[in-house]
């Protein structure tokens, strides 16, 4: 099962790169993980996104060709809301499923619209608070590699 | 009011290190702000931490001396949970409230015993999947940035 996260833009801090970079080269230990970025959607507007938008964008629509035939988790702080434990037993079900591939897409500043969302198979919430989009990224990644060493018995700091 | 961080133990990662100064100088522009590290626990085990412990361990009995007369707020995967925005407004409550300090509590791996919990004035999840120490302190700083942020009318990247 290949992972594939797609983030809006580039992630500007140094220090949340290289969490990206140290989580991505510990999750390759258990499986493929792809990270891209996504050109940022320069058209959005607080009434096209954000949730309220009725349209899917022409960014978004780029979006989903990228990930048709994929599962597709949006990252949404209005999203399911799992412990870790259950994050990774969705992880191995989606594996015993057969899932070829699994897509995180990570929005930009105003949030993906609410057609965009439609589309998704699963709407994830890390925390109900906000995070930049840099530190959604680090922390899903340190997420998806908590879920694997949950599902494999690793010992892994708490 | 001065914020005031207590970490069981040092943090270990390079960049989360970086990331803590980093929103500490942030913090700094609003308002006082102290991060310390407590020596782990070292008596803590599986039936006396983590949240079924009857008895308050020693290391815990040295932390409370040190914020007698704070307001007490223990970072707890159980605890409450806020947006952003709900966060801000608390932090902005406690201020026209006239609290000289509020302190806040990251425990180490074993979490904290039920009955130290019971000391705290709030017990607060920044997410309800596991984080390390290390990243809910960085998270954590970011958050009361984010809040002042919030407060004061500042932009700040979502």
């Amino acid at each position: 099962m290949r992972i594939r996260l797609i983030g809006e833009g580039k992630t500007k801090g140094l220090q949340l790169r290289a969490l990206e970079a140290d989580y991505k080269a510990r999750i390759e230990r258990f499986t493929d993980v792809v990270v891209e970025e996504a050109p940022p959607d320069r058209a959005a507007t607080g009434s096209s996104r954000g949730g309220s938008g009725e349209k899917v964008s022409s960014a978004e629509r780029r979006l989903l060709e990228k990930v048709s035939g994929s599962y597709k988790v949006f990252l949404d702080a209005g999203g399911r809301e799992w412990t870790s434990e259950e994050f990774a037993r969705w992880l191995g079900g989606q594996a015993l499923r057969g899932t070829r591939e699994l897509a995180f897409l990570v929005g930009g500043p105003q949030g993906f619209s609410a057609a965009f969302k439609k589309q998704a198979d699963l709407l994830l919430a890390l925390s109900r608070m906000t995070l930049t989009r840099d530190w959604a990224r680090a922390l899903l990644l340190e997420q998806i590699y908590r879920g694997f060493t949950i599902l494999r018995g690793y010992p892994y700091a708490k």
